[in-house]
């Protein structure tokens, strides 16, 4: 592919993207699922009016500043889940703007942060929706046990400001059987109390061909899906032609024979590894390493001769799709087989 | 320490940038070495001429993008190595425009890129000066004999737009001795065919302060050394109170005794670990180890209780420095113990 644009560049194939998305959501429609996908993969409103458009119900977004460039971008995006525990003032304060204009709804996996939102929710006008975030196996946030699960459901529904949404998990690839066990104990508990618990929320591209086997669980929250990367070639769930998000970039040194230099560093493709060895798959040469990153340089090596040119182009399918996004201002969007234009990455760096 | 800033959030200390900045300038003048130093670890003019006041000859940047930044943004800066293979008309076109506001040089390790600039400055007003790049036991970039450093330089001599500006390298930490051999051997054969060597740089900050056991070179090209960071303390080149650069962070789950999650994740501190184990160091705790990160999540594990609060703010080391201010929008700036402002990091993502 020659196309007219400088490299390295991030090249979005929006024809894979939205079979990708289209394929989900028809798995998704046969087992009642409700998909709410998380924008941290593409970070961009266009893709998210897509997924909308595919059937979505809302979408969610993990930082304050995330979910407002998304509604800032995206007249219909209505409906925002932010999956994070939020303290502090500022963020408190954005998140109520941001309540006002859209239905917003967050987690909590401590009191402190229920307290935090109740003090600040408590004269808005408009109460805020808050789920509790459930450890199924992933062992980052979440409560440990289903009783915890209701002790903070039962919290959430006394503070005045604030309403009960339900249970989020993000669990491991394999983890549905953990989650139906852990919803079903939660909610059994929180439903003795005489609460209703109105979503179970589940997530993760890896495992959401499996999402229908914890029944319990009403909505899922897929990211990486829309793109795919080497990650989930490797394990099984996508293959190179599922591959929505590729980097673009030139061969600039070929300094010995089985070793070549391409202008894509980490500051492109990342140091993620998700347990991989490499840094990237090169499209068509199945025998090409990337060893080495620095920040500008990629390194590639073989076993034979690396047979490339100085000045030719080569497409890598990276292994993480969604950190590359947020390593550059804008994407390359391909439609049709050709350069359709260049999407600012709204969504880029919003840390906060 | 409790700054009115939301996390996460990059800062950086100007008191200890400033001693680094004038430690290494202080050893290179007394063996008589110039500093040209890297901006890719602050990327910020502010600090750049806080270097050139220093007594830096100029800055080093990787990509004609950075080099663009750098001198709209800083009216002080006016002699800028671009140490990169640059190839194609875009590129050539920006670095003729900035050829024609500063003094400009770049490098080249093969007759292609070599080609295209001669191509491309042939008719240009100004020349535009031309460092070879040599392999000295990196294995990225160079050419790896100096006789073919000499077949180069010639070629470069020859070309009508160009002019040959000697020779560059980026060796590893324990590279000096090689340096020395390396660029004796290129700098004799060169000038047996009647060129001058007006110039042999060498970078790098883990062998910054055995520069001078390569006396062959006549500057050095440090980049981290402003800031220091955890690969560097690990290195036993600096000392926890030598790194200027922290993430702030606040603790949003304690959700085991053993585990706390913080707010920074791989979209602040990164993947890179350059060796190390785990992500960071998190200052006054040292039997924290931040074990795992998510975009978003950073994963803190201790052997016995975490003892710290939802809530609670932690400082970090981040493995590498220069990856992290690439992440952020802005840094914010301490002098004296106090916030003095937040700088816009001008030159973060640039990689064209």
């Amino acid at each position: 592919m020659t196309l007219p644009i400088e490299t390295p560049a991030v090249l979005v194939d929006l024809d894979i993207a939205r079979r990708n998305v289209l394929a989900f959501q028809a798995y998704a429609d046969r087992h009642g699922i409700r998909v709410r996908p998380h924008i941290k993969t593409h970070k961009l409103p266009q893709m998210a009016e897509l997924q909308l458009d595919a059937g979505a119900i809302g979408i969610t977004c993990q930082k304050v500043t995330e979910a407002e460039a998304m509604v800032d971008g995206g007249a219909r995006i209505k409906d925002v889940l932010i999956t994070y525990n939020l303290l502090g003032e500022q963020k408190l304060a954005r998140l109520a703007r941001l309540n006002e204009r859209v239905t917003v709804s967050v987690v909590a996996d401590n009191a402190t942060v229920v307290d935090g939102l109740a003090a600040f929710f408590a004269d808005a006008g408009k109460p805020l929706t808050v789920l509790v975030e459930c450890n199924t196996g992933a062992d980052r946030c979440g409560v440990g046990i289903p009783s915890e699960a209701a002790r903070l459901a039962r919290r959430i529904a006394e503070a005045p400001g604030l309403r009960f949404g339900g249970l989020m998990t993000y669990p491991p690839a394999d983890g549905a059987a953990r989650v139906q066990a852990f919803m079903s104990d939660a909610k059994r508990l929180i439903e003795a109390e005489g609460l209703e618990v109105p979503c179970i929320t589940s997530g993760g591209t890896p495992g959401m061909m499996q999402a229908a086997e914890a029944p319990i669980a009403s909505e899922h929250r897929p990211g990486t899906y829309i793109y795919n990367d080497r990650s989930l070639v490797a394990r099984g769930v996508a293959s190179w032609e599922d591959c929505a998000l590729t980097v673009l970039a030139t061969v600039v040194s070929v300094p010995s024979e089985n070793r070549a230099i391409i202008d894509a560093g980490s500051k492109v493709l990342t140091s993620d590894l998700l347990g991989l060895t490499g840094y990237g798959h090169v499209l068509g040469r199945d025998d090409i390493r990337i060893d080495q990153l620095s920040e500008e340089h990629g390194r590639l090596v073989s076993d034979g001769q690396i047979g490339l040119q100085v000045g030719e182009l080569v497409r890598i399918v990276p292994n993480h799709a969604c950190v590359v996004t947020n390593m550059v201002d804008a994407v390359h969007v391909i439609e049709g087989g050709a350069p359709k234009g260049t999407w600012p990455v709204v969504a880029r760096g919003r840390v906060l």
